[in-house]
């Protein structure tokens, strides 16, 4: 194994291990000690998945700007969620196989094609911690990027055939563009419209959540009915996943998150805490007309804003509604796992859902 | 019938009434007289294969930007010569089915896909003598209408479920993808390799029209060998198509073209005629830094480079050169049928090739 494919196979154990070091933090001990379990139960998948994920370069002719684009954002790590989603929904069934594996890689690729084109959308310059591949290698190369990891998963998830699995993936990728087709129509509107949230969140974050969740049971050999309880479960930690994004966004550690403060606000989201503080004291809409229409280079008034818009978010407990929402999607992803029989995999996925409430990250 | 879909079910009619006054123009009277059999033998799957592209919009769930952009293109028309090429494999085989209008509308919907996103890189502002979508809608959306076309594509394939399809055309939107950024990496570069040249067509325009014969001739019940043949012939036809393409853009009308002149050169395009020129006389690369290098701001500078070229491509033949080579690989997509049984589809065949090179559009 190569250093840097070892340096990633252990990008899952230390996502565990930071969140484990939250949970002693916090006091959290018993969560600690489930995600020691789920770690235990998952490394080899994880690894096995990261080698796969690692292998991608050779399936393409060349080196070029385009795969060098997709390979930085691979190499950057992330939180590899979607594809422990897969391993975890594959143990519910007959456990982790070639197939649930690819099944993983393509969940993850797909999920690196959208944010290599969200990224030349929002022209961020940064991701994960580092610049993002289009400042490195421009955004046409990003846009063909982003293409060309579709269509790899799209292959992959071919090769596989686990039934049932393209044709859900071909009409989630569809909803998720979807969803960014509403969320850009909304850009930079003060849409105080819960639906329309609800409708960009379960579109653009749940659906790919539930895929996952959808094609690690069928990979394991699971029924459509007992899919369809894993698919439940996707949909709501996707919900609660997005929720403490957004929460991030205003509470989070920058150095942790590797994202700068109002960064949503900045791209013109209306996300859940601006949603709720809005319910609770509509003049802040005003405030928030100011800080769209602020100019971008008078950093002082920017800042007066802000903290201006901070005020205003714990007055109105804006940020603990969306943790709460968030903690009651994780929930809702716990209790619609309890016709399932108990096992060491349904447990994981349990922790799962409550570490995800607990992320800083 | 709705107005909108009976102009576009005409637009097939009308490039061929267009491509048979050239003929008689240029006193082609046996090639007018054989567009008019073509067209009468695809007048009806042309017309079927608009209907299904027309009622596209009525799959997604609503109308937004990302739709907007994908029908403004649709909607202005084009060639249509990839489903064209579907048809009329089709009916080399059992003859047009529901199954070949599915291949056909697929291949129109990938090859939209590329224009939005290449619209996207060059930063196009006219596309098909019209504003390019993005000019209407923006780069966001023209990103999104891409990406749903692609996978709009992939599902029609999946459902129409026609043998060994839906893997080739994975891999050749890989092909094309990757033929993007080797042209990618060239851009502005006066790269004189003519491997470089015809690898980035091969990928970029001969592949999809490799697959439009293949998929026509599958879905028309041909064996692989068969389609093996239409294969080779597609990559012919695409070859010619190229040079064509290559060709108009020095020696083209811009009002038939809808398209300025010297275009791949603005976009550092490095193209057939252009490598020609300097095969002849290695000091054009010299004037091709120079134009590279202009000052966009100064048209008069830009006007007199501009003519120096133009007398440069006529003092070295250059433009007769490509006419020449896609004359040449008209002829051998014709040659490479000869071993199939004649018959009205193998007729025809031959007539788009042969007026694939006189086609002033």
């Amino acid at each position: 194994m190569s250093l840097l494919s070892a340096v990633r196979a252990d990008a899952s154990r230390d996502v565990l291990r930071s969140l484990r070091s939250i949970c002693d933090e916090q006091g959290l001990a018993e969560l600690a000690a489930r995600l020691a379990d789920l770690g235990d139960l998952v490394r080899w998948d994880m690894k096995d998945f990261e080698s796969a994920l690692n292998a991608l370069p050779a399936r393409s002719a060349e080196q070029n700007v385009v795969t060098s684009s997709a390979l930085h954002l691979i190499a950057r790590g992330g939180k590899r969620l979607r594809p422990m989603c897969v391993a975890l929904a594959s143990r519910v069934g007959s456990g982790f196989s070639d197939q649930a594996r690819e099944m993983g890689v393509a969940v993850e690729l797909v999920h690196c094609a959208t944010l290599l084109h969200d990224d030349v959308i929002d022209e961020s310059e940064q991701r994960r911690g580092a610049p993002a591949a289009r400042m490195l290698y421009g955004n046409a190369a990003s846009i063909f990027a982003g293409d060309w990891l579709l269509v790899e998963a799209l292959r992959r998830v071919r090769v596989a055939r686990v039934e049932g699995t393209l044709d859900r993936l071909l009409a989630i990728i569809e909803e998720m563009i979807f969803a960014e087709a509403l969320q850009l129509a909304n850009r930079g509107k003060i849409d105080t419209r819960r639906e329309s949230y609800f409708k960009v969140v379960e579109g653009k974050t749940a659906a790919l959540f539930r895929w996952a969740m959808y094609a690690g049971g069928r990979a394991g050999g699971l029924d459509e009915s007992t899919c369809k309880t894993l698919e439940d479960y996707g949909t709501h930690l996707g919900m609660a996943f997005q929720l403490i994004d957004d929460w991030l966004d205003y509470a989070g550690d920058e150095q942790a998150t590797g994202k700068a403060l109002f960064t949503d606000l900045r791209e013109g989201k209306m996300t859940y805490p601006l949603l709720h503080a809005y319910e609770q004291d509509a003049s802040i809409g005003t405030l928030l007309g100011e800080i769209l229409g602020a100019d971008e280079g008078d950093p002082a008034r920017t800042a007066t804003l802000h903290d201006a818009l901070k005020d205003a978010l714990q007055r109105t407990g804006a940020l603990d509604a969306c943790r709460a929402l968030a903690l009651s999607h994780a929930d809702q992803a716990a209790s619609v796992l309890s016709p399932l029989p108990d096992s060491r995999a349904i447990e994981a996925l349990l922790t799962v859902a409550q570490a995800t409430v607990h992320r800083e990250a």
